[in-house]
């Protein structure tokens, strides 16, 4: 009997977790490491952040999902780098793993175009835990405009910027307009919750760029209507703990979320083949790199390219989704019959929506623009649909159908560094310290 | 019309809080001042350590729990000390708090007996930091295990230390034994969860010494059936990151959680009036300090010795509650009609009891001694009855249900601290580094 083959699947996200399960029936052994523990539903990230959801209604451990999936197992280890040569994946905390075929599907982490500085005073939205923190930051912004005696500093507290347009932006900017008019007017005293300054700063012509400029236009005039203000063309020039500036004009806000961009995670970097400018990796139309046919880079990860076309396939999930299936196939069949031809990736675009807030989204699904609210109970019904993998979808739901009738949040906890509630003194330093973001450096305060 | 009283309470815990609610109806202002921002249901918290619930079941916002409660205003801040002279509270975050009434609630925190290093090694369950720091560390034990090749190392993180057979040692010591045979053993694939080994150490003669000692009995040997080892009269004299010693045996483990006692938390050191050896305010018949009938200390905070009897009441929150309502009256008589003599407090025990694990429990209810799935029974129903402040109950139910029958758990995310995940070869200054408790110092280490 011959020994069965090893794949070793680097990344639990959409793209690797749909690799390791369409691995399934094949003769392979499959070992998937990763650094977090939980398969994570990022659509709906910025609702944790934005206290909707709780962590794990959207979150559900790896070993779970693969518990009936006797070819797999799940190692939780941080890989460093990859020797092509030899065939060996090295990870901070195990001996180096032997593949013979290897699936890269790492992702991607916040780019701040040079600036890692910014990473400390404005937060991105990756992981859970980044939605924690951002959470954390949202409501005790609000805690300290409560208890904050004078004025500016209380507009200060209550001022949120956003920076970055595109769906996340979009969504958290008017997540954050509806937690402070509808969920937090009603519970305080001193001051009004929907006094709230919201900005969303783009640097393009529109938002949601990706979209079409009609759908664009739906978009920015919902968010006017929600009282966010949208600054278009605009480009962030400096951020410190207690504001933004835009040029030169000066934004104070405590709170400064980042949702501007995202670069290929390092691992890349370390391959040794052709990277572009976000540090994807370029990748053939199989989706192996040059010279490994062994080896597959997918998902946002990856610089995939269609043949005859002119852009890269975009870093949304479906993609990795159907990349992951189709390196699979490509395994089985070349473990099975290993002259076989390798076949061409060909990406099936089912549409792309956002939301924007309640009832309010839009959807360009198969040509067919949607906005408002169609388009958001298209939106609620796909996303409840994929978290079919989730156990929690009843939950969601039931909590959903909750704040929907009765305007209430779910998940208001402000939990970690419990002791820098945030001094109105000693703000700017207290506003700075929390935060540690592994890659990030003291924030230059560029206030006067 | 004369100025309203202004009544200061520190700490939004079952008493902080009971007794806000109490003065809904009086004519005052009620000014509730805590470092957290959501009242927690601290009997549960043991679950969220080990993942059967999420955060956000067990907690609620203190801002809503109040919100139609028009006399009150919550204020997050951490109080520093008291003026009691001026009568002012002083905190880290907004001007001095001027009051007619002063209600201290303030809680106990964990203590380590003079040995304030071991809690970077041995966390304590006081709030709901310390419980995902608690389920982060368990989890990744099981992780660490499943990667490690060398039994030894296997064998030590697979190795769990309860330091303390109170209730709470009692509830994760049993909790440990089942998450690991009924819940983890499916999910991993080169260890056997179920090879866990989890020690229970307590100094006195009998577990669960508040309850009588039949009782004791039956909750020894219910966790000895659920492979539990019971040390009892041992004494720990040493804690590192990679073990505990008991005297001159040493015992490897890679988690060590410590519920062997606490303290009064240190304000009430500040009063400069008469404190126990556990920080506890010495309290007269109403609750008032000694020349200061304006100033309250309830709950953990407070040495009350009913008259004619010899020990304080314990740390329980029924005492808590009972004692917030009563202060709660005093206050609004002395408003009302200031030459109203005070009533003494007195408290009426409606029982103890505390859960070991599925369907099993003791509970000592009016001179009623119950153990085994009656108790079990006995201690949902009230945990349930109780959790009616909060939203979440039905959540909680159904999640509860579920569990029961299918042995899922619910939450099992490991959070914070995402790049430290434990290598095997650095495992003694990994498992030391990721503990921020504020009174921490660094561990020595004793292993040799």
């Amino acid at each position: 009997m011959k020994l069965r083959r090893h794949v070793v699947v680097v990344g639990g996200g959409f793209g690797g977790l749909a690799a390791v399960k369409a691995l399934k029936r094949a003769p392979v052994h499959v070992t998937l490491v990763d650094r977090s523990n939980h398969y994570l539903f990022t659509p709906l990230l910025y609702q944790v952040a934005m206290a909707g959801l709780a962590p794990a209604e959207i979150a559900v451990p790896t070993r779970s999902v693969l518990r009936k999936q006797e070819n797999a197992k799940v190692l939780l280890a941080d890989v460093t780098h990859v020797d092509l040569a030899a065939k060996l994946v090295h990870t901070r905390e195990i001996p180096p793993l032997a593949y013979d075929y290897l699936i890269l599907a790492y992702g991607t982490e916040n780019s701040y175009f040079g600036h890692d500085d910014w990473a400390r005073v404005a937060p991105g939205l990756k992981d859970l835990d980044d939605a924690i923190e951002i959470r954390r930051r949202v409501l005790i912004a609000f805690e300290a405009a409560e208890r904050e005696e004078d004025p500016a500093e209380r507009r200060r507290h209550l001022t949120f910027v956003v920076i970055g347009g595109g769906p996340t932006g979009v969504e958290l900017a008017g997540a954050i307009a509806e937690l402070a008019t509808f969920v937090l007017a009603r519970d305080f005293r001193s001051i009004r919750p929907d006094a709230t300054r919201v900005v969303l700063v783009e640097g393009s012509e529109r938002v949601l760029a990706s979209f079409d400029p009609e759908l664009s236009a739906r978009a920015e005039k919902s968010l006017s209507q929600m009282g966010v203000e949208v600054r278009k063309k605009t480009r962030v020039t400096a951020i410190d703990s207690t504001g933004v500036f835009c040029g030169d004009e000066r934004i104070e806000a405590s709170t400064v979320l980042w949702a501007a961009g995202v670069r290929a995670k390092g691992l890349g970097a370390t391959l040794g083949v052709e990277t572009d400018r976000q540090g994807r990796v370029v990748v053939a139309d199989d989706c192996s790199i040059a010279a490994h046919a062994e080896v597959f880079v997918i998902g946002d990860a990856a610089r995939f390219v269609p043949e005859g076309e002119e852009h890269p396939l975009p870093g949304v999930s479906p993609v990795a989704m159907q990349q992951g299936r189709f390196v699979a196939r490509q395994i089985a069949r070349s473990v099975s019959v290993p002259e076989k031809v390798r076949e061409r990736f060909a990406y099936r675009d089912k549409g792309i929506m956002a939301t924007i807030g309640r009832s309010r989204a839009v959807a360009s699904i198969g040509g067919v623009r949607l906005s408002g609210f169609i388009a958001w109970l298209a939106w609620l019904l796909l996303h409840i649909v994929y978290l079919i993998d989730f156990r929690s979808r009843i939950v969601v739901l039931i909590r959903w159908a909750w704040q929907y009738l009765t305007y209430e949040v779910g998940s208001r906890l402000i939990t970690g560094h419990r002791l820098e509630v945030g001094a109105p003194a000693s703000a700017r330093e207290t506003a700075a310290k929390p935060i540690a973001l592994p890659q990030s450096e003291p924030a230059k305060s560029l206030s006067p």
